[in-house]
């Protein structure tokens, strides 16, 4: 019988803590931004835990990274370049070549460690980084975006919590910035932390985000690995309401791709479970 | 400055732990039943833990108690007669007396003690148990489904996790009895578990159900205390979708009360949020 771990990685987030059983410890690094851990976790594979805080593992990160990609690319009916800020570890990257208007998808990535990381210890998740649509810079995000003339149909903020070298991805000069790289029917989603937990963090957010972009929306995602129980994104766009789209055309798009979470009816109802505390708030 | 607790209470489900941070322990018995805690958590007021799992805390028992309630009796067209099984914490009973129609609950709670501790501990969530609509019966929702002639319109399985007391509340048996307590037009709605860590579960117990009821539909929600982040509730129903129920009408009567987590949005979006991978299984 396989002897059970007593060994435990806790997460601490909002007074709760997360716990998973750790098998091993596969790579410890401090690179030049956070200290990141591989983890061999029981019953969910690999974990990627960056300064302390569970990243993905192998196990549910398809949830969080359908979710942070397909509701934006599904609602644009025709997205063909996109923008990823961090996301390291490829997992957007992958999801949003299944769009197969896709052209070009810049990943900028202030850790070359993450990459690197990805590459070899979660194959599964990295794998579209090698496609020949992606291009790679080991970059700050806040620097690409006011240095960069190109023009997007989608930018995805794919960061760690706001505290450390992510933080300034949430304040309004990144964003105003951000907003002007993206063509006049862009998107932009970012990852917006627990509800339940920061849901001051998420109003100030969205009201800096309004003084960009006409059309706003938090939807929302249930994540195993992630304490809090309930977790969010903000939509924002110039020109589409994500309820808007006819079912009828996502699903002619999405039977041509696998998922395991995304489908049709998730498009809307990862809009509608919005908690009513949370609109009144 | 407050001290910070140095006491975490770990509950353990599925090879993750969910800790909650421990500011004083205010009851503690053994019931002929089950283990029964009340603990004071830092952030989230009090707490009711039966045999090492959280049942519920002040801060969010409100999402639970909402969505095993609302669902089924806004479906329902004019609630009238209401079974309760388990649930002697009274928030079931609080939410469903908030709809007009209903005339009369039987609330079926075997431990008398978890009563007792709602009443002591728990005022809030325990209110409408002295309302004049309410029957509390001490007995074993088993054998009161056995022996009752009544019908109802609704029943509401609030049970603990299937192990222990609450297991034979799962078996194909006690949901042959309870169906046939139903009337004709008649709702079941029963707590199942987390799908992420107990899908096979889930899908058996759905597999029972349909011998019984025409229309079984699984639903879901995010749940910050309970380990492993999304959990679900089963709607069976001789009758009526949940979905297909017209916003308008769920709205009309909606407006009379108040919620914090259920709207005539989060109706659908509980139905629609299910992943893809829970379809396919």
């Amino acid at each position: 019988m396989e002897k059970e771990p007593t060994i435990w990685f806790y997460e601490d987030t909002g007074g709760i803590k997360l716990g998973l059983p750790v098998k091993d410890i596969l790579f410890h690094k401090r690179s030049a931004y956070q200290d990141i851990y591989v983890m061999e976790i029981k019953g969910h594979g690999r974990a990627l835990v960056l300064d302390d805080c569970i990243q993905l593992t192998e196990k549910d990160e398809f949830i969080y990274h359908e979710l942070i990609v397909h509701p934006a690319l599904f609602t644009h009916p025709h997205p063909q370049e996109v923008l990823v800020i961090g996301g390291g570890d490829g997992g957007s990257v992958r999801e949003i070549l299944k769009h197969k208007s896709v052209r070009h998808i810049d990943l900028v990535e202030i850790d070359a460690e993450v990459i690197e990381v990805a590459k070899t210890f979660f194959p599964t998740v990295s794998v579209g980084l090698k496609d020949s649509r992606v291009n790679i810079h080991i970059e700050d995000g806040i620097k690409y975006v006011k240095t960069t003339d190109k023009k997007y149909d989608i930018a995805i903020v794919d960061s760690t919590d706001p505290i450390g070298p992510a933080k300034a991805l949430y304040e309004i000069e990144f964003h105003q910035d951000l907003g002007q790289r993206l063509n006049e029917d862009g998107i932009m989603i970012i990852q917006s932390e627990c509800p339940y937990y920061n849901a001051q963090f998420i109003k100030d957010l969205c009201i800096r985000l309004r003084t960009i972009y006409p059309i706003v929306k938090i939807y929302v995602y249930a994540m195993p690995t992630y304490p809090g129980g309930m977790w969010s994104f903000i939509y924002a766009s110039f020109k589409y309401e994500p309820t808007d789209v006819e079912e009828g055309k996502i699903k002619a798009r999405w039977q041509t791709m696998t998922t395991r979470y995304y489908n049709p009816k998730v498009h809307k109802g990862v809009f509608y479970m919005l908690p009513q505390f949370m609109l009144e708030e």
